[in-house]
């Protein structure tokens, strides 16, 4: 295994201008014809909580870079309680790191994130890729379901946690996230500390303020100009399904695959599958 | 060119049980790992509206198996006013070319006689295609808004009137709609019959009855339960592409692909991605 690879690249660490040091790891093939992949992570993640065959398989063909924002695990700073505060605190990373134009991947809470430095720096992302996300204003993404919120809040989630959360009931489903868990287990060296309770409640008021019900913020979208991939899970529990539908809908250049049998959690479930969407989709 | 292509493969005729003599075409690559391709096409189509890139695409992998419906253009009998009786001829078909396990592809009325073969015969169909069209008491799919409508029921339809009916008005979707058109052309020797107006006004009854609207229609959809692909045109003005949303949501082990800048014939404008996409599904 070489530093190509989830599993054993460094992690780094660069300082900002907002005075934040950032965590982060940045490792693959750079390419001539394409550019850094950057990949903003979901609701109390950490840089381990992205699934080393699905980063890996990306990595085959571009670079990525994984990253704390400002206030979570490794990353010092706060975090901040709304996601345009995040992306501010994104954006003074991928300046630190002196990338001046990059495409953009965000999973869940780090899809609200990547919209919103799309809409920021229209001339900055290339691509852009939302998966098992929405839109700011979507739908039932206010308040989690009961069985949902019982584990989003918990003080010590539990890796089985994510099996409900982010796979289908399924046989199938929850097979694939039995091997999910085990591949976040295989990293060793180096591992990211895990989200507090302040980065939790944090994030939590920010992904519920974006969820405040408001179909007028659906118009933003239109300028999302740049051509966009959505996907998600067919079922997805956390940030219903409908909203990726929304999302498609409205942004104007926009692709929309949805896995079956799957959950928020698709792109773990199918991460060859979907690794090899998006690299066709960003090209090579 | 071989004989393996829609441009040159010639037409073939079966008589079945009731009585109706079927037009076909058969060709590609026969493999023992895979099924027979059954595509159903479109509303006053017939064997020459199918893409020649898009269904050499396809054979390049498995056989393909294109029909004239009873009724329509080189086949006999005449063409009932049902997506119901349609289906039932379909099947008389499969049976006289003892077809007795097969994928099937339905593209917009194709789609429609697609689930109902489905529901009809779930031991015999392996995997399903929807491409462009929508469940029975859909959205929007009872009358086609004015400007598809007028185009929809002339008399001398137009190669130009595919261009408003599947493409999107920017440039670079009419751009594909143009060289689309002229692909439609390749084929010189052997070329199908039209529809003929009595084909027309019962395919549009059939289409008008399947879109009554009626939400309890969908719940039917449960009992797809074969793995389907359901694919549309982000911005499909003849079936709206919601009613693939519906599909998605309704059929229990469904895929759903949306293409961007794109319309109703987005399978002609994306021929070789959608080709590879479906090939990829049905596995090879």
């Amino acid at each position: 295994m070489s530093a190509h690879s989830q599993i054993t690249t460094p992690n780094l660490h660069v300082e900002a201008a907002n005075g934040v040091t950032y965590r982060y790891r940045r490792f693959g093939t750079p390419n001539k014809s394409n550019l850094p992949l950057v990949l903003l992570v979901h609701y109390r993640a950490n840089l381990d909580n992205w699934d080393p065959h699905f980063v890996d398989a990306l990595a085959a063909e571009r670079e990525v870079v994984l990253v704390d924002n400002a206030g979570v695990s490794g990353s010092t700073g706060s975090t901040p309680n709304s996601v345009q505060e995040m992306a501010r605190d994104v954006l003074a990373f991928v300046d630190a790191l002196r990338l001046r134009r990059y495409d953009l991947l965000g999973f869940s809470l780090g899809g609200f994130i990547a919209q919103e430095i799309a809409l920021y720096r229209p001339w900055q992302v290339r691509r852009l890729v939302l998966a098992g996300t929405g839109p700011q204003g979507g739908v039932d993404m206010h308040l989690f379901i009961p069985k949902v919120l019982d584990i989003a809040l918990a003080d010590d989630p539990t890796p089985e946690a994510l099996l409900t959360l982010f796979f289908e009931q399924s046989a199938t489903s929850r097979a694939a996230g039995v091997e999910f868990i085990e591949r976040l287990g295989l990293r060793t060296a180096e591992r990211d500390e895990y989200a507090d309770l302040t980065t939790r409640d944090a994030q939590l008021t920010a992904i519920s303020t974006w969820g405040i019900p408001d179909e007028t913020r659906l118009k933003r979208l239109a300028g999302i100009r740049i051509p966009t991939l959505v996907a998600n899970g067919d079922n997805d529990i956390m940030v219903p399904t409908r909203n990726s539908y929304l999302l498609a809908e409205h942004i104007p250049n926009a692709a929309l695959s949805i896995y079956p049998d799957s959950g928020h959690g698709f792109l773990f479930q199918y991460p060859v599958e979907f690794a090899t969407e998006v690299n066709t989709f960003l090209g090579s």
